[in-house]
């Protein structure tokens, strides 16, 4: 079963992804986390192109299909080939990111995107995607207190972040059997707990409970 | 105006290029000349990726993807830019070379690369593309002289060449108003003079001639 993690950079959605493994792994589950873009070989020499600062001229579209293109090799790599294996599989970040971004924000049409999901993907779908939902000011605060340098996709201005916390909040309206909304300014452990015992449901739920091709989205 | 060269490795077209850029030079003409992938900062950074012979684990769809993000960003970055100030541009490859590498020889379907290459392209067009076509031999013989060691697309069988060699004439044909395609084992310098008289021409027949959006192809 494949479960992802969304939200802004500073929502906690890498640590709860941690904190979820953890407590997997203490039940002697077999998993593989990773991240996205990346997680691969060319996914993480795409990622260099991507959070490079020097590469301020890049287009919403090329960035659109760098994205895609790191996908497309995680997807087929690594992620298919672990599904098959029995592995549960942990992402931070995965095609909702793309939505959010490149669509509602970059305003990159949301058809393309979805034509490019589906190339990329071959139709594979997260069981569940948890959303971390944090406001600006608490996003920023823990960003800044990370106290490193701001990459390429992190030095955009408020109305960009603005623009994707509202596009994943319509996102988790629009397909709330996907996307669970989660309130990121809890504790972490509050969250933490309530995130497994969602994960553990789908586990017991068993594998054939729910198409995992995509249909629609 | 737009002009492009296509062919296989060893087909002569980056000789060709020189040379048609060296006789548009001496009649004062204002040029750009670019290859493909590459070009821009993020072109060439894609470029290094799609020749490391250490990503042998690429898939087809995300060497799709990262060709289509360089040809995106050199079309909107150098292209157009290029074109609007009113300069000629000449290209070693466009999008000919995913229809025929990707598309016909590695078998993604043509339709997806129709419409990513509209998405990258944004309807441009080149004014007149150049096939040079050689023999299998005579691409080794020229491409053994070189002596350089063979970077990751050049790494592939003979089959895969002769799938994309087939892929261009047959473009050639479907195509013959927009792809000439001329016979490569001939001598540079009677080449360079044809191709510079069809350039000409095209010059002389004015930029309204003929529209340079690409309606369908």
């Amino acid at each position: 079963m494949f479960f992802c993690f969304e939200g802004l950079d500073g929502s906690g959605k890498s640590t709860q992804l941690t904190m979820l493994a953890e407590g997997l792994r203490a039940q002697g589950r077999d998993l593989l986390t990773i991240r996205e873009p990346g997680g691969t070989r060319l996914g993480e020499a795409v990622r260099g192109i991507l959070l490079d600062k020097e590469q301020h001229q890049m287009q919403p579209e090329a960035e659109l299909l760098l994205f895609t293109a790191a996908r497309n090799q995680l997807v087929k790599e690594v992620i298919e080939p672990a599904l098959r294996a029995g592995k549960i599989v942990l992402s931070d970040r995965f095609y909702w990111s793309t939505f959010a971004y490149q669509g509602y924000a970059r305003g990159i049409d949301l058809e393309i995107i979805k034509m490019l999901t589906q190339f990329a993907c071959h139709g594979l779908q997260p069981r569940q995607t948890f959303l971390l939902d944090v406001p600006l000011h608490m996003m920023k605060q823990r960003h800044g207190a990370m106290a490193k340098e701001h990459d390429r996709m992190e030095s955009s201005g408020d109305l960009f972040y603005e623009k994707v916390r509202n596009a994943y909040l319509s996102l988790a309206k629009l397909y709330p059997s996907q996307i669970t909304q989660l309130d990121g300014s809890l504790g972490a452990t509050v969250l933490a707990k309530s995130i497994l015992n969602q994960v553990m449901e789908q586990l017991n739920s068993g594998e054939g409970a729910r198409d995992s091709r995509l249909a629609s989205y």
